[in-house]
């Protein structure tokens, strides 16, 4: 495999991480780096020797052999469809673009183009969840009747931020109706959701949602359960269950620095769950790997998300969002362009 | 406290707990048993030297200290109804009665004739759950946010009883809405059910659903998420978990014969989850004690169920029945006639 | 089977115990009660409609089935030896003598008069430690290198009991022993211990230690390592795992009424270790089940411990106290008469 | 702080894991490395940008501010001295010197020289031994009355190794020997050992054990005891238990890739323990951070192991080693020349 020369877009929170991981690769490079802010694009580009690019025309002037989308979610979608105009393959963290009409308007561009091109859905990379996903898939819990998610902040974000991010149904949901998907191999015709303000009225001021309770169901009738929340005064969880006619998987917390202690009191373990950054860190380096082989061989059967897999995600997040708001199920058509692989 | 004299009506597999018990409990007489079946009657009664009783008319002329109400569903009206008249304590196996009218009814005489009465709902005895309770009571989590409920049963039953048991969001539905109500001190105001035919297509042709979703909003804005099966191929599983602003309490599973063996291959428990029968076991002792001592202080602010709980779940599960046919959620008033307590 | 009618003599708390699994089982009457102070007798066997014998010789006039033997460790021997005389068979809770010698004497007699009799090690009828045995019988973590055993009890017994119940080594150690036996199939060659007196200088003034550490060695090497207390602060413990060439075997803690808290503190479970005898309470149970079995069917392979085992047992407490006496190793004689089953 | 130049002995995988977490710090360049083999010691020092030193004069004369001398067990006497002789700090990988009257003399030496020196015990730098310790240290347990110490290697190295590098009780024993100092603040006055050969006959043959059992006692009387094995079938398996008057507490395993399956067979984990070399990486950043901590400024309490701890360790693994042979307590003075700290 030749090294990659890769293009980065967004040089904050998850744009370092891309960038740290593409440098410890061994297999690519990182050529060039742009940001809104050029600041923020000089401090991480020139320490690891890349261009500070002033446009992303210059970006494409590069020709880099692939590019990683990591910029503010508004932004996505014309820079993905800079990157299809240009033919450049591409990586890009949810959503492919804040609108869903664009959104669709570029995976139809893409494809019609032959750019390849993938979303950042990590957690398909994370180590429980793809054992738990080839478990169900070799049959060892036989029918998938259920399935439950648990998802919870560390910390909540401002109301402000969270507004321009989508909101908690497509920014924090997006993951887990994809891991709906994925696990399940079925696309919701279904979805329900009740939310309320319990965090912080703030959010109730940009006509958000802190704390929701959500439920799809599958053509197989499979049920999907979902309950997010911006905060766990524990620390970020994450779980998803699993229950199937012949049996039933479950992701299990991993707390760090756990000690137990045993006395007439009962057993503690003065521990904490890892960050969001350390529990996922290792998806990020394999979902990278995988955009490099998918760079060196297009023919591959990739396990990436695709653009559809991301357009699909964000019907239902609009899906989730009405529901909440109209106190109904909202009806997905079955017959989507795309069906989860 | 005087040993009291006891009355049981049904001598079925919950009968026997209770005759059980009752013999057991050191303050308490099996005086007299009535079955539909008269020798489903007998054959509990003899051994323990009880009455075998032709009709309630009898039960009623023997004039017990107390009444326990463990027939068939559908005779839970009726018989409750001839305790009130007599002015006779009894405890009532959920529901109240069959039709939500006249479970009302019932409740309404009861408190008018000062009869004293109480629910079945012996969750509420149970070690995990009145720990959890007292936990949240005492603010150790903060303010409640979400409420998830987990509900698998060790084997289904078949649509035949259950059709005359009230289905599963009265059958099984009624101790998790009570355990909502009890945990939050709170009464739901809307409630959202979806549900699927996955294990016996019979389900369906009673109009019945075997695998289901639930989601309920408090007042205080509190979300519950509750899922059912009448299926668990792992055994009898029962989990709670209250999350709240400042931490988050669960159930755990207490399987049994638990060693464990660790191999190249991983980590196993060739255990089993408890039956339902011996994990609630104790729950029944305890609940028999608190109906003792209600009999003997009338006044005593007692943890037991009332016919008002009774009919706050009734209305509950019925509910949830309508919101699953109709896909809308359905609006509870916020003014019970019962609060919980 | 017809129903056994027992005698049981020591009507202490173990005594207690066999009382209440008598008249519970179904299968056996509990005939007649003795015990050296009348009135203990009295207050068990009345209720339950069992003589109150005055003497040993009246036991044996009423010519029981079987014979329980729950007394005071000093009087085992005795009784042992009437029943043999006697030819009744017999359930004697450990040490079958105070003295070894003793003790090898009766077993010769019961055997040589064909007397059944059983020694009363119920952990062999542990669920967990069965489970363990027949993993390890199965091959399941290969050839068994290292048994790591540790007891601790609940609250620390007085210096005055312990001496004349035998002391640590006698008194905890002998499950133990029998435990590794049992589990290996081999018979201690070398015992190694040393102890210290830590919770009570008491101890030390009865030639006693409290806390001691013990190391055997098996023919085929497995090494055991064992670790006693007569305290731990957080309730009793009492741990086994076998490390195998192919993998390794525990028991688990399991503790009651166990719900579980985190918060930014980390995980809490205000639980507690149940108590001794509801840990082994359905040990009793089955271990009377086995006793009345074998009183019905002599030739049956009895899942119960032989004299033999009792004797074999006490000849390695010995060496265990021996060891730490002299702080060196004492070898037991590979060919005992008797070889663990 | 000023960035150190530090000079590295030894280029092995140990040697490795220093080098990287030298180029990680931020607070040192890896400025020499030295090893028996130049082309080990250049195929890690090339790509760093460090010189390959051809002896360890070409090291001294470059004058490090700290060397770290990971090489062969059998050489770590002879460059400690010389590091002693130039008046450069060091941190030695354990043991100081193969023979313990020359780590005596070193120690010696250093302390005269007023060399600062520190010896690699990196388990004192572990988040849950650290954790454990500080729970000691605060009393949350009481007075400490029996460690009990597992630990067990993936797979079992060469006999022809194990003889060059000390055998199991220097090699393997040495950390845990430390770690019961460390936790307790005493030095064992006895020790016993018993061991067979179990894995590898070839161990008998250059007369060492692979499976042993340790004793040692405390002057306050709490005993230690330790189970060591070459292999573990299930991975890496190391466990550490401090039972005191006032609880207990506990190290746990921390599996990777955790999910769980429950069916009617009971629950799994196809799981795995991770490596030693996983499992212990973060205490060798630890350790180098405090090394250049201490290079900074010499007064500084440190948290490092000192020479002395190092000689007191070799001094314990020799009498265990002396008391397997004997099958006799081995014991040690109680005043030695240095006490823990």
């Amino acid at each position: 495999m030749n090294a990659k020369r890769l293009a980065l877009i967004g040089a904050g929170s998850i744009g370092k991480v891309h960038a740290a991981n593409i440098t410890a690769s061994g297999h690519a490079k990182l050529a060039v780096v742009y940001d809104a802010v050029p600041d923020t694009a000089a401090a991480l580009a020139e320490p690891l020797g890349a261009i500070v690019a002033e446009s992303m025309d210059q970006v494409i002037g590069l020709a880099p052999d692939g590019v990683i989308i990591a910029s503010s979610t508004a932004s996505h979608g014309e820079i993905a469809g800079e990157c299809v105009n240009a033919g450049i393959p591409f990586l890009c963290e949810k959503p492919l673009a804040f609108d869903l009409d664009t959104a669709k308007e570029i995976a139809r561009q893409a494809q019609s183009a032959g750019v390849m091109a993938a979303m950042g859905f990590n957690r398909r990379f994370d180590r429980q969840y793809v054992g738990i996903r080839n478990a169900v898939r070799r049959g060892e819990i036989g029918k998938p009747e259920m399935i439950l998610i648990t998802s919870r902040s560390e910390s909540p974000p401002t109301p402000e931020f969270i507004k321009t991010s989508g909101g908690l149904f497509a920014e924090k949901g997006s993951h887990f109706f994809d891991l709906c998907r994925w696990l399940s191999g079925e696309e919701p015709v279904e979805i329900f959701a009740m939310g309320s303000v319990l965090i912080d009225p703030g959010y109730a001021a940009v006509e958000e949602l802190d704390t929701v309770a959500i439920t799809m169901r599958m053509p197989s009738g499979l049920l999907c359960q979902l309950d997010f929340s911006w905060r766990a005064a524990y620390g970020q969880d994450e779980r998803l269950e699993v229950n199937g006619s012949g049996g039933m998987l479950q992701t299990r917390q991993a707390p760090t620095g756990a000690y137990e202690i045993q006395t007439a009191e009962g057993r503690s373990h003065p521990e904490s769950l890892p960050s969001w950054r350390d529990r996922f860190a290792p998806t990020y380096t394999e979902e990278l790997a995988a955009f490099l082989k998918m760079l060196d061989d297009p023919d591959l059967n990739s396990p990436l998300a695709s653009l559809s897999d991301g357009v699909a995600v964000q019907k239902i997040a609009a899906a989730a969002r009405q529901a909440a708001a109209s106190s109904k199920v909202v009806r997905l058509k079955e017959t989507h362009d795309a069906k989860a692989k």
